[in-house]
């Protein structure tokens, strides 16, 4: 028997497989992997606009369309680029087969447009790869156990990438992307921004929460959880860029790893609310029912008997939330809501806050210094958020870059030992 | 239990299914019969030039694209018309599915871009039945014991729908399409021509095979084998069209059911070929290789030495057909060769043919009364041929259509018992 070669998983993008000459492009990397003697599956999402222009001929018959149909209608994008690139691959001289979700085994639960992955048929993929090929799988789609064919949402090829590095036990899984890799911040708010080398699952998770886009939030914990090393790079050079991987120890030096910012955002808060048990649960329950998402909460007791409630909303959702908490404020003794949408969140990451104090306190220092009044903070093991005025928020959020030195790679930094 | 309702298939062409609005009005016939208390399958086609489109987008990556992967792309287009139409369905306020290929058993063989239909799994079409949707089925495709996407070749939606209708025993299968049914002739050249009421499988075959282009000529095969009433009608009027059925007592009396004509000929006289055994397939073989497709063959022996061959092709295979006949003719010891592309066929089809004497006569002495030189003539057991002058096709064909009464209903003609 032959010595086993390395598989590679890479995904790309809508944008990444927009036009002919793009296909060739992303068909070219593949062929490159390949010639270095690895085997490769290649990840592809619909090309360009074209899920956003189905949606549009599905909205025009039905404004409220069976999830289902939908998923049946959205999931042929996918699989018209993979037989693309396959065709592109085949007439640059190498052999090549595409895959649907259902021809790949990738078997999820019954919630359409949003399921879950529960399984992948490895051996399906493992034959084909034997057999010389480049493998070619519509990514964002699956089958369930009665054949319906599901998705994973939006951004969720970048989940089955990571789904397939997982089940293939591939060496790396690549994600080609727009972006060069993941910044320490947002370079159109901090411009000397730089490109991190490395970052852990658990960062990238507190970012991708934070609004920071950077990946498909399942597709990171996919990786953790199955321990697949995700490259973050971009599909128009050919330069490294950022690994997505398990914490190390060189992480714990590098205090502060990204900062993000927020402006999305509203925040409600309910003052003197009869301190009860039970009575913070009816409100979040309420606004579920409501469909409204609720980030960060904060619970006050006042005295005894009143207690103060707040949190924060997208912005998206500000009126559906001002209108549930109009009908439940009476019904938890509530005195008196305030309501606010000029406000943003500023925060940092790192895993290197589990062990090192003070860091909090040098960022209200910075705050301080910069005359930002500080609404609310929220903190989690390996995050500090702090709630300002959205008109400070991005002086707030340059002065926390230059004293972590988020302008520097990690290994030039003063603190960093 | 309740008593067993009736099943009826509708098959909707890509034009019928082009836009918003008729896949609205698509969805409304399929409405229609359900509220007549029937079951009702629906097979659609890709929406109106969308296999033209996606068939460029491949020819751009790849002059010559592998089929598998074409299957794999062109089959997506009988999946987006099916949801969408399942989406119209059920904003009208009925209950819907769509099934593609895969999801609806059609097994095939693996012969990709014209795969023939092994199965058909009706049990899983009679579960949503009978939990009271209305099924689409997406037309044109199947899958093949590999689970890869075939399709069934172009026009294969008629095919699809009248194996569903057999495989459901359904009680009809409505074609619904452009024109309002099965015309006794060309009405563009014949201007009285009229809509036939009923006409055989074995006739439609016949014209079908002669470019009347009624249907795909394998879904008339399976009608016949399977015993599936075909009716043909306009997509546009809710009126009656053509039943295309077995051949009932009374056809046999109608002499002749439709006329034709082929203008798109070539015809090839090879002169003083040697009469030796294999000669002739010697030939036909040659050309088979050169990928002509020969129709009509006319052999005959002018002497024990030699034998004169003549044939005609399509026009479109005129150059190829005369490059490999200029090849062979010196291994069969041909003396000459004519060549002529001038040429049309006009024919008349009618299973009354079979018992009825005198109508070959017919159509001669109308020919001569009317000046047209026949050329060559060739019969089946309900067809008759002649390949006449092209500039006299049309004129020979409007003589034969006034003397077999072709303009007036079949139990208005003089000669119908």
């Amino acid at each position: 028997m032959s010595k086993k070669k390395k598989i590679i998983v890479q995904k790309f993008g809508g944008t990444s497989v927009a036009t002919a000459e793009k296909i060739k492009k992303a068909a070219q990397r593949a062929i490159d992997e390949f010639k270095r003697g690895k085997q490769v599956v290649m990840v592809a999402s619909a090309r360009g606009k074209q899920t956003d222009e189905l949606i549009a001929d599905a909205m025009e018959l039905n404004p409220n369309p069976p999830k289902r149909e939908m998923d049946q209608l959205l999931s042929t994008g996918e699989q018209q680029t993979v037989s693309l690139v396959a065709m592109a691959i085949e007439a640059m001289g190498f052999k090549a087969i595409s895959l649907t979700g259902a021809q790949v085994g990738m078997v999820t639960d019954s919630v359409h447009t949003k399921a879950r992955i529960k399984s992948i048929d490895a051996g399906r993929i493992k034959k084909h790869l034997n057999a010389g090929n480049i493998v070619i799988v519509a990514g964002f789609q699956g089958i369930d156990e009665n054949e319906n064919i599901t998705t994973l949402g939006r951004g969720g090829s970048d989940t089955s990438a990571v789904a397939l590095a997982a089940a293939l036990k591939a060496d790396t899984c690549d994600i080609y992307t727009d972006v060069d890799g993941v910044y320490t911040t947002d370079p159109r708010i901090f411009k000397k921004a730089v490109k991190l080398e490395q970052i852990s699952y658990d960062e990238v998770l507190e970012m991708a929460s934070l609004g920071a886009g950077v990946l498909h939030g399942r597709s990171i914990e996919f990786g953790k959880k199955y321990d697949v090393t995700i490259h973050v790079r971009s599909s128009l050079s050919g330069k490294k860029g950022t690994l997505i991987t398990h914490e190390v120890p060189k992480m714990e030096g590098i205090l502060v790893s990204g900062a993000t910012i927020e402006k999305k955002l509203a925040k409600v808060s309910m003052i003197g609310v009869s301190n009860k048990p039970g009575n913070a649960a009816k409100v979040f329950a309420h606004l579920a029912k409501a469909k409204v998402s609720v980030n960060d909460i904060i619970q006050t007791e006042v005295s005894k008997q009143k207690a103060n409630i707040s949190f924060t909303v997208s912005k998206n959702d500000f009126n559906d939330t001002k209108k549930a908490v109009e009908k439940i404020k009476g019904k938890v003794g509530c005195d008196n809501v305030f309501y606010r949408d000029d406000i943003a969140e500023v925060s940092i990451i790192g895993v290197g806050m589990r062990t090192h104090y003070g860091v909090a306190n040098m960022m209200f220092s910075t705050l301080a210094k910069g005359k930002i009044n500080i609404d609310s903070i929220t903190t989690s093991e390996i995050r500090i958020s702090c709630i300002v005025d959205k008109g400070q928020a991005e002086k707030a959020l340059n002065s926390i870059c230059k004293v972590f030195e988020l302008d520097k790679p990690v290994n030039k930094r003063s603190y960093v030992k």
